[in-house]
């Protein structure tokens, strides 16, 4: 069992637990034998689902927790208080070693502020950034950070290009990926203070590959592998990308059924269109990944069904091959 | 005369110089019998394409002016030191009341200056905000401040609810305007310093329908009327809103190409779905204002074409018929 990658899932978190957690890791276990999984929860309600499924008995285990973090909760709170919580029992065992990684579907809040206190950042990083896989033209970009902590300070963003740059390299495998600075012009000097200051300090940082500033607009042709911005920003992206596109998707049905002609022609194109869309659909991405950690915490979707879960699971495999802390401590040392 | 809507249109500006800005202004004159326009420019090239086309002579003069301001040029120093460009003249024009607005394709950034330099902010206003409409599932949002000054106080921000209040109301007709506050949560206590800080202003500002946080998820869906942010943060949203659309349009035509079966589906769909995404097609809203100044000031994108630029012009008429300044200095003085 020592050569497996061990993921707790946290079968309590999201708008669809226990059922759609349960389902993923039963998928995730059954196309994935280098897998274990351990879910945290209530026991009863997760074997009642469990019950619907074959999977392999010998690499799942049920660790029983009594309490629900809810996502209205304050998240510091929560973490303090509800000690046996399907997420807190799940993070404990993630920082004793007892497992590689943790997914939640559950308190984005919860999530980054349990991952930091228990799980515990890596010594020489200043904040864990949240980094989830944005689609665009040419595959997908890191858009870091995306996380709670807002008011960022310019050495937390060059620190977000370093620790993404070697996400990128070591986990997603890109060669040489580019940094690129969100602001609002191309120039040098745009920018706010803080993005003036950190465009100053990137073009100094070494070991990164920094093409300057990204202007949002770029942002979805693939303008640069890794997109470094703080907080509040790079959460109003994130979330224009969900928003907006969900939009146009249903402007473009709307548009198919407006005519008999259309209609017609809506069904002939359904499958390529289905196709095509699937790649700017963030459930193929799985979670976010808290970077930074001493171990490996994904965030994904509250909404998330088990499709995405269960990506986010196998996420952790190629993750955990990866000394990535070891790699972030090497580097910020330098 | 005395009765017509006055504009000036800087001939010189955009990427389609002179062609497009003379093409539209010959286009809303044949549209509008209320309408006069002065072109700012080059006598002997607008001349050149007035040529092409037949319009009322007796609504239409030409304004020479010998320099262009480029659009990699410093703004502050554009404006100060190129006092016959087809910018300057125009904007000069506006604030001696010669003309009641002026419609600009030319740089952003000089377009900006000029505005506050020149024809200069009301009483009372601290920053002019640069407020697109941008489209959304119910129609368009007023998006305010996108402009180029960035680091925005609380109070600002404020007066942007307010003065984006009255635009929405008096100019584009709509009672009680909504008015939210981009965050990245729903709750009071959300975001970074200057969100709250903000947030507890708005509540008790009189005169507007506050409605809270806005997440930038719900913005494409129509959250409020006035969407409020500083300029940073709304530069991104409206670039983003730009570069999403295209990508995602782009990627639907792709898949419309990729079988012989999409493709005779993308044939029969093509005029509904046109139809459809013209509603999210931003050269149908025209420029954005430059409000809280005493005279009209409108910007529209460099690549615009006449369409854009001809709706620009129209928007003007509308606006003049109001006198929001004087709306806006007896609000402020409350």
């Amino acid at each position: 069992m020592s050569e497996k990658i061990r993921v707790v899932l946290d079968a309590m978190g999201g708008d669809f637990a226990p059922a759609e957690p349960v389902k993923a890791a039963v998928e995730a276990l059954n196309e994935n034998t280098e897998l274990f999984i351990y879910l945290t929860g209530k026991e009863d309600q997760i074997n009642q689902e469990l019950q619907k499924y074959t999977y392999p008995k010998d690499r799942l285990e049920v660790v029983h927790a009594s309490e629900i973090i809810e996502t209205g909760e304050a998240p510091a709170k929560a973490i303090q208080t509800k000690k046996d919580s399907s997420l807190v029992k799940g993070l404990k065992m993630v920082r004793e070693g007892k497992a590689d990684a943790i997914v939640s579907a559950g308190s984005t809040g919860a999530v980054l502020v349990g991952g930091q206190v228990i799980v515990r950042k890596v010594p020489g990083v200043e904040r864990a950034p949240l980094a989830p896989l944005i689609p665009t033209e040419k595959g997908f970009s890191l858009l870091i950070d995306c996380g709670a902590n807002v008011d960022a300070r310019s050495s937390h963003l060059v620190q977000f290009a370093i620790i993404g740059t070697i996400y990128m390299k070591h986990v997603i495998g890109i060669e040489n990926p580019t940094v690129g600075l969100v602001n609002i012009g191309a120039e040098e000097e745009k920018g706010n203070a803080l993005a003036k200051e950190t465009y100053q300090l990137l073009k100094e940082t070494e070991g990164i590959n920094f093409i300057g500033n990204v202007e949002a607009r770029d942002i979805p042709a693939g303008a640069a592998d890794i997109v470094v911005t703080e907080a509040f920003t790079g959460n109003v992206i994130l979330k224009l990308y969900e928003g907006l596109a969900g939009t146009l998707i249903k402007k473009v049905k709307e548009g198919l059924m407006s005519t008999l002609r259309s209609k017609i022609g809506g069904i002939l194109i359904k499958p390529a269109l289905k196709n095509t869309l699937k790649s700017f659909d963030s459930s193929t991405y799985g979670g976010a990944p808290l970077l930074g950690l001493r171990g490996l915490v994904v965030k994904t979707h509250g909404s998330a069904k088990s499709v995405e879960i269960k990506n986010s699971i196998i996420q952790c495999i190629k993750f955990t091959e990866q000394d990535l802390p070891g790699m972030i401590s090497e580097h910020l040392k330098k």
